[in-house]
C-alpha cells in the first residue's frame, strides 16, 4: 500500500502569517500522499469578540452557541481554510479545503447535553472516505476544517484532534497512514512542567503508569486517547512533536506504539 | 456526451433560510450532473458592518481591500458554502463545497487599477476542470464561492456570473452543458420597468438592436456577453430565470441563442 501522512496542526501555528508560512513550506516537503487538519483557535475568539459574541470555554472547549458557529463556520472553513489552500497552491501542492459536509465525508451528532450544554458541538459517528481517497490518488493533497455535519443540515464544531484521527483511521483500509498530531511541544511530557522531560516512546503500558501517577498532563489524555484508538484501528504510526520539527530527520519527538 | 446543468443563484436568494431552502430542494431536483455557482452579496455586507469595515460599491461592484477580502471569504467560503453544502446533503445530494483556489480550479490576475482600484478582485484567466469532472463523474455535486486565487496565494474576489460561465465553458469539453442565471426577474426584460416585458428568446442580432436602443438594461449587460461568450465556447444552450422558474417545465424565462 501506499504511504499517507494525516498531520494536524493547531490553532496558534494558523494563525500568524510567518508561522503558517513555515508550516505549508514543511508539510509541502513531505513526501508522498498527505493531508492537512488544522485547528481554528484564537481567530474565530477575536473576530466573534469584533461581532460582540462571547466565547466561552470549559475545560479548553468552546461552547458553541448559534452565532459562534456562524464565525467557527466562517473562520475555520472560510478564511483559515481557503488561505491554506491557496498558501499550499502558491507552493506547487495541489491543495483543496473540505470540511465534513463536504462529500459527506465526517457525519456527526450534536454532542448530548450532560451536565455542560457544548452547543452546536459534534461527536463524530461516521466517516467516509470514498471519494478522498480518490482524490488522493489523483495527488490532490486536502485540508480539512474541523467542522461536521449531521446528515439533517446543521454544521458541527468538531474537534480537530478527533477529525484528524478519525480520517487516518478512514483511510487505514487504502494506505499505510502515518498521524502526525503538531502541538506546541517537542513531544508529550513526563513532567508538564520541564520541556525536556519528552516521553519518545510511549506504549499501553507506559501510558498506563504515567496517567495513573499524574505525571501526563490532564490536557494530553484526549489526544493521546485518540492515538492509542488510531493504531487499534489500522493506523501504522501516530507521532506527536512540535510543528517546527515536521520535516527535521532526527527530532525531539513522542513515537506512539502499543 | 452526458448533460450537464451549471446553476447560478444571486446573493439575495442565499441569504434567506427560508428562500434558500426552496432554492436547493429545487435544485436538487434537477436530473443529472450539475454545479451550482453562488455569490454571496449583502450577508457581506452585514457582516463587515458589525466587524466596523464599511462597504464601498462602484456599478454594483464590491471594492474589496484586505479587511473586506477576508470578511468575503469568511462569508462565502465559509457561512454561505457550507450552510449550502449541508443543506443538500440533508436532501440526499452529494454536495462538494469549493472556491477558486480548490484544486487549482479557476486562477486569476487582481484586476489591474485605471480609474477604479477594485482592490482584491480577480479577472479570470485559466479554469482547470480535471478533478471536477471527475468527481462530477462520481456522482458528486460541486457547489462554488464566488473566490479565485492567483497562484501566488493571494486569493481574488470575483463575479460570480463569470465564475458559472468559465467553469461552463471549461467543462464543455466533456459534458452537454446549460448554463442557468437565476436572478430576481423572471428573463431579460424588454423595458426594465415592465416586469410583464420578457424577451423569451434572445439572440445575438436582437442583442445588438436592444444594447443600440437602450432598452436592456445596463445591468444585464455583462450578464448578457457571458452568455454569449459561453454559447460561442462549446456550451450547449443559456438561460436567464427567475430561481423560482427553476424547475418548472413551462415558464417565464429568457433562452439566449446565436
Amino acid at each position: 500500500m501506499e504511504k499517507l501522512t494525516v498531520v494536524k496542526v493547531g490553532g496558534k501555528i494558523v494563525e500568524e502569517e510567518q508561522s503558517l508560512r513555515q508550516l505549508l513550506a514543511d508539510f509541502k516537503s513531505i513526501s508522498g500522499n498527505k493531508i492537512l487538519v488544522h485547528g481554528g483557535g484564537r481567530s474565530a475568539t477575536t473576530i466573534a469578540a469584533k461581532l460582540g459574541i462571547e466565547t466561552q470555554m470549559v475545560d479548553g472547549r468552546r461552547i458553541t452557541d448559534k452565532a459562534m458557529l456562524d464565525v467557527v463556520t466562517m473562520v475555520y472553513a472560510g478564511l483559515v481554510n481557503k488561505n491554506i489552500v491557496a498558501g499550499l497552491q502558491a507552493m506547487g501542492c495541489n491543495a483543496v479545503g473540505f470540511c465534513g459536509a463536504d462529500m459527506d465525508i465526517i457525519r456527526s451528532v450534536k454532542r448530548p447535553v450532560k451536565e455542560i450544554d457544548y452547543g452546536f458541538v459534534g461527536d463524530v459517528v461516521d466517516v467516509n472516505t470514498d471519494e478522498l481517497q480518490l482524490l488522493v490518488e489523483q495527488g490532490v493533497t486536502p485540508v480539512m476544517a474541523p467542522l461536521t455535519h449531521d446528515g439533517k443540515g446543521q454544521l458541527l464544531n468538531t474537534n480537530a484532534d478527533t477529525i484528524a484521527s478519525e480520517l487516518a483511521v478512514g483511510l487505514a483500509r487504502d494506505f499505510d497512514v502515518n498521524l502526525v498530531y503538531c502541538f506546541e511541544k517537542d513531544g508529550v511530557l513526563s513532567d508538564p512542567d520541564d520541556d525536556n522531560s519528552i516521553i519518545h516512546e510511549l506504549n499501553m503500558e507506559l501510558y498506563r503508569e504515567y496517567k495513573a501517577d499524574g505525571s501526563i498532563a490532564a490536557g494530553m489524555i484526549p489526544k493521546l486517547d485518540n492515538s492509542f484508538k488510531a493504531l487499534s484501528n489500522g493506523v501504522k504510526s501516530v507521532v506527536i512533536t512540535n510543528a517546527n520539527n515536521l520535516t527535521k530527520s532526527s527530532v525531539k519527538r513522542t513515537v506512539i506504539s502499543f
